[in-house]
């Protein structure tokens, strides 16, 4: 019954997406179009053939070109996501995890086309000045009155399309970050509803108060790359649903222990570890928003030496607290160091940026242990890794950045947490209410890629424990 | 017996191969013949120096850098389908899969390099004019009179061997789409020679025909990166094959009944699809051969909503079909929502990317049924993906790309299509009465694996299932 | 006990590290950092932005972010690595191959930065003129001094933190092909310390010899990308390590035959092989260290054409050898086709090229047999590719490379590989003497990842045999 109404509901989203998008070509031609955007884009010139002829334009080729790559390298994060997702939970709802993250970046990029980017970057639109705006449905281009596009005065350095691609690739990774801390108990429908609220609203929310020139961006926040504005906030909304579950059936005893519940493909959870630290380079390195050699290559540089320093330091912590060469909490490491000098990666030096990620690794493999004794089940420690490390990467630059002031760092970091929590809950209570939060122990205990799905992940080979 | 002659074969085409595109070479030395190279690139300048300091040399680096790197992204669509074919296969015939996509990826490089490129780019070396042109064994390059030079005249953004570099990595794409289609009953050696006959011969013949200035250019058909130019021609040939071998053991009962038949690695297809997409930027991207700003980041754009689009409507078409989330179908969705916005991703705006793409996606699932009803086997629905959604595409240009003619796109497409079932027909009846095709029942029903390469893709595992 | 010692020594090594680093950063703020290494870069321009305002800035933009692009892709190698590594040794070794990987690249970017750079680049900080150079610790940037920095004299493409970034990844990968040769036997702690000295001290001043202007620079040794410096260093210190170690249990018979023990993941490791090439464009094409169309274009055609018919001859050989068509043999070929190319890829033609990649492959399956004589077991065919490919590509370019010396080939691949060697053996006793090589029998029996890790790798899955 219900896989029909959802099935209605992604139809008409789609077709209204796509008269709502498409609504904003002038019916004359797409060229017509391109020119358009391109004279938006030229600034001062007179036409576009103007600024074809100018110097400039070189530079704006490879200025728009570094962005795209980038997010070429912040859209395969989402494989990052969907591997180290599934590799870190049973192999029984590994089918799930991965429709959840493709499905979470496909709506994902849909909805940020449809109201996502524009509520993000109102412009002049504002409905609470500061705080929340919208700029009407669509990629938002309006060849009619170029002069009154949304964003162009705050972009010089690539195409619309360019700045749209490139954000709606990171709107989608604070919403991934969910799916793996809530796996193996939550509706699939549920998830998916959640990750779409989130996704659509919360994220560009936020964002704007400091992306889109609100109010936290006036008080002089710091917040690079988004160790808070797309980490902590994915985390935050991870941990409202995780909390909102409960954990999963046998993970904690009467008696107050820990089950450890090993994730079932390590090479897997490594490969998506990898692919996020690859990935982050664009993350990091595109948020310099143009190809200046200086910006990008130091933060590049801090951006790889935090994610090595983070990694060194979980494995040493580790053997203090596990007694072992943990390899899990390796990789946690790797991701603790990139979520922790996200924040920061523009505004310090490489000896500061090896001790935010050094930071970064201690406090992930505490951060793990102290959530679980809080009894909130995890099994991907996304809210370890991306919200209290994006906290502390954001207020590290309040430490070491410079000219950056403490009070911002904490008020922007607080007042974004605490939304996204308020939000989440709300969301959280809205699908409670209406779908239900958690799948019945049968289809937990069985799995959700047979009860959901009616597939197996690996249907060739035999189960070690049933 | 047959192992030495293929041995030999082999040896023989790389000796060949290396004499045939180093007899090209000026015997003074290799910067003398980069400086030709360059000189030619250099168009209307008397040196490359005078090129070098013209104010036009820094795009010229940036546009050749683009291109390369799409060429790069092109290349990671090789382990996308090697992944995907072989996750969507048994276990029993993972080796053989990948065995197949290396092969043809490295085949397909040299044949391309010995004689593809120049079927592909005649230049003024025709043979039928228009249908049939040769301009000499090798990547073409003659430093004697780079003014005759194949492609002096089509290209100006890039240098020879980047052009060689990106066209290559395209040809081996159209073979590869074949190898999973025929999976699990094919003898390896006729496929091997299958493919290379493909690659070799009918991929470049109908390329030149559009890409190659041949006869369907000067028609006004438009078939931007190739959903007919490569998709169709490698799902045709993939339909021939997989039509001809007749289904696997098993598929299809005496009574009607389809029986499902899954493959043995979800996340494995998962990494597959994803970087599938990832390389898809390249593909799509770099068609626009400089690195216009305003034309890549829309073709760009339309790529990725469409990819997202075709994901989400067919998870929701297959919500009606076989009524539950269906992961494998959501993948398929991803490839048919890429497959069909590669002809027009230049032509259209993103609200009409969007409805191509969820069309796109509502086909591919349909047409997996559709397939499977005529009792043609292919395990990793590359006729559904490729062929359908390739021809799909091309068509929705005529639609509603802008100023295009639906006259033709369907005159094209048909006549590619068409010619590419006889070559097919034709090679597979070569294979047939020399080496034979389908692999004995005691091989099919051991794996290809086990058969052919001596060699299991997982021995530490047990299989589930005998 | 131990694991506290190390878990200390990291930790000081970290701060040590964020200390060293960081007191190269002048005190008054980051944005006069960059301006003094902008500065640095302008070269004979009296300010930043007298050089920004010239024509030559764009080009240095594209060169810039042409390397850095080339530093992410030599970073997926790292993942391509882990991949292979781990796939082609058992699952019980899995976690282990995989954490020795990962803890290789992040010690190898921290130490490179404290050390191994400025060893490797010592500019005019000689201890031993052209074999011995230290410029101090740190990045090495000293904004009191710019005219003193230590690579100022050498690069004009790049800024100073692109430069440390693709040659710290670079670094990297010479130590961590030690860590799938030693696979399944060694100590952990062992390993860690041993590629720690390696990637720390052997591999960046045989690097300066080279590269860093030193004397086999003076006698016109040509190693264009490192077949020598790169990775016969990496197959050098594997082959210590190997021979050190001994065999695995069972590996060599009584009886003399040698014992297949195959890999437990074919698709693993083709990922991973499949990574490395694709990370090879960038090992490769960033090694021009500027975006020069032609030189960038050559080399990767070259490149490509290489690994392609290293794979087809290998899979010839294989036929002739085995009698089967050997996967892993193909695999191979494409990494040996890689290897033998890298000396000489901007110094040969596609043809040649085609002929040096052939010989690779043919090489890589004869040197697997051999290796196997002289029971050195090697579970990677890290020697055979790394070492022996290695070899042969520097000679190979005394003998098509234009313009190049035989004799310099032979002077400069002989000593670099004698001196590794030397400094692998006195490693490989230091470890011995302190910490022990070899796992016990009952750890090597049971696996690495259960003994030294508590992780097995798949947990969830029945193993096959016992």
């Amino acid at each position: 019954m219900f896989k029909y109404v959802k099935a209605i509901v992604i139809l008409i989203l789609l077709v209204l997406g796509a008269q709502l998008v498409s609504g904003q070509v002038p019916s004359d031609s797409v060229s017509t179009g391109i020119d358009a955007v391109e004279t938006v884009q030229a600034g001062g010139f007179a036409s576009y053939e103007d600024f074809q002829s100018s110097p400039d334009f070189t530079a704006f080729i490879v200025d728009n070109l570094w962005v795209l790559l980038s997010a070429f390298l912040v859209f395969i994060m989402h494989l990052g996501f969907a591997s180290v997702e599934s590799g870190m939970n049973a192999s029984k709802n590994t089918v799930s995890v991965i429709y959840k993250n493709l499905f979470t970046l496909c709506a994902g990029l849909i909805t940020y086309a449809i109201v996502g980017f524009s509520l993000m970057y109102p412009g002049d639109f504002n409905i609470i000045p500061g705080f929340l705006g919208f700029g009407g449905f669509g990629i938002g281009y309006d060849a009619a009155s170029p002069a009154d596009y949304l964003t162009s005065n705050y972009y010089e350095s690539y195409t619309i399309w360019t700045d749209f691609l490139f954000q709606a690739m990171f709107a989608a990774t604070a919403a991934t970050i969910i799916s793996g801390a809530v796996a193996g108990r939550i509706k699939m429908p549920s998830y998916m509803l959640y990750a779409a609220i989130i996704v659509t609203f919360a994220y560009p929310i936020t964002g704007s108060w400091q992306w889109g020139g609100g109010w936290l961006s006036e008080l002089g926040f710091h917040d690079f790359a988004g160790s808070t504005l797309v980490h902590a906030v994915g985390g935050a909304a991870a941990l409202v649903g995780a909390w909102a579950l409960g954990p999963r059936i046998g993970k904690y005893g009467a008696d107050g222990q820990v089950n450890d519940m090993p994730g079932h493909s390590f090479p897997l959870a490594t490969i998506g570890v990898f692919l996020l630290w690859f990935g982050w380079f664009g993350f990091n390195g595109g948020s310099v928003l143009s190809a200046d050699p200086a910006a990008i290559s130091l933060v590049l540089v801090n951006t790889a030496l935090a994610a090595a320093a983070g990694s060194l330091a979980a494995m040493a912590t580790a053997t203090f607290t596990v007694h072992k060469l943990d390899a899990t909490q390796a990789l946690n490491g790797v991701l603790a160091g990139l979520v922790g000098i996200t924040a920061g990666a523009d505004a310090v030096m490489p000896g500061q940026a090896i001790v935010i990620g050094a930071l970064s690794g201690v406090l992930v493999v505490l951060a793990v242990i102290g959530i679980d004794k809080l009894k909130i089940d995890d099994p991907v420690s996304a809210i370890a890794v991306h919200l209290v490390c994006g906290i502390w990467g954001t207020l590290a630059v309040g430490i070491w950045g410079d000219g950056k002031s403490f009070q911002a760092q904490l008020i922007g970091t607080a007042s974004i947490v605490a939304f996204t929590l308020v939000v989440s809950y709300i969301a959280v209570m809205i699908v409670k209410t209406t779908l239900g939060l958690r799948s019945t122990e049968e289809v937990e205990l069985g799995g959700a890629d047979a009860a959901y799905h009616g597939n197996a992940a690996y249907p060739d080979f035999a189960q070690a424990s049933t």
